[in-house]
């Protein structure tokens, strides 16, 4: 029996939380064994470089030093739990996985080409054999979050704003390199809408249904 | 005025610390502004990683996991620290660098080419202008460390010792692909002897004596 590996990406207000429910819970309806997991984190030894990463404390951090924790945390995840997962034929879902770093880091922080670089290096060339990319433009997520939809933005929210559209660029360049791995879905829509659209690529790479 | 970038390698018994004592104390005669400092780690946020890399609670750190940890220590101390020091005119003193890495996870651990990629990363590529690499062969480090020339090893310090023949044998590599940047210094002799030729290499960088 074959494993899987999905991983579900998307910004703020984008219903990622949600949206991981509703796929785990449908592929445990199709006598799926479920391995749910995110990142940073995922092992005991991720989740101390994820607090690493992610304390305040740590403000002196380096754009590319954050980067390399990142991806520390990420080999230690993949060669820990997503590979003999997978082995003994698992379905390990996600919350986040290279893609997110390749948006934020390359492209939100301007790092560029090095973090694909590592990252492959880190992965050992794993990817997911499935992306769910939940589509929302920053300032839709932003309103849909804030429920502050008029509000203008002081210049702290304008950094802030420029740096997820350059996410959410990242993201989208990501979606027309994948070949197809990563699914690009309408996510400023009802969560129910959203899932009826994940669960036909879910039925595709898993062959729950006949395609027609 | 131009801040040079010195770093030390060598392993257990080769006096490493000794001779770190005394450059220190000779480029200060001579007038220099050392700044001494360390791998891993050299800032707060770098100890931090060290803390973590060499906490035995995490004993199932993969060897890509630390070798992304080390070098995520190494990119915030070139970064915080190396570069504006150097930018200051200052002198840097660092008991190792990414010789360290080459040769501990490269050779040592098995890692290969990858271990130079994520270095050439981490340091934007910046490399020392001087190393000194005390040379002394595991077994003699050993046997000054110990004292115990005679004492026969067991399974674990065989494997121990298998492992600093991989480590040695990178570091004669690196001299050998350096192009003169790492001075090969003999090790195995009185402290004041090996001082003596660590000097002709630090006058002939700083330009302290001319050449004859």
């Amino acid at each position: 029996m074959k494993g899987y590996f999905i991983s579900v990406e998307g910004g703020d207000g984008s219903g990622k939380s949600t949206q991981i429910k509703k796929i785990e819970a449908y592929l445990r309806e199709q006598g799926q064994e479920v391995i749910l997991t995110r990142e940073p984190g995922g092992t005991p030894v991720a989740e101390k470089i994820r607090e690493l990463i992610l304390d305040p404390a740590n403000k002196a951090l380096t754009g590319r030093a954050e980067m390399l924790l990142y991806a520390a945390s990420r080999a230690q995840h993949v060669e820990e739990k997503i590979l003999p997962a997978l082995a003994a034929g698992k379905t390990v879902l996600s919350d986040r996985f290279t893609d997110s770093s390749i948006a934020y880091q390359a492209f939100g922080r301007g790092l560029g080409g090095m973090v694909a670089e590592v990252n492959r290096i880190a992965t050992g060339g794993k990817e997911p054999d499935l992306t769910i990319f939940l589509n929302i433009t920053p300032a839709a997520g932003m309103a849909r979050k804030n429920n502050q939809d008029g509000h203008e933005l002081d210049r702290l929210e304008q950094e802030k704003a420029a740096f997820h559209e350059k996410v959410y660029e990242g993201y989208l360049s990501l979606v027309k390199e994948s070949n197809g791995r990563i699914a690009d879905i309408d996510a400023d829509r009802p969560a129910e809408e959203v899932f009826a659209d994940i669960k036909k690529h879910l039925d595709r790479v898993f062959g729950f249904v006949a395609t027609k």
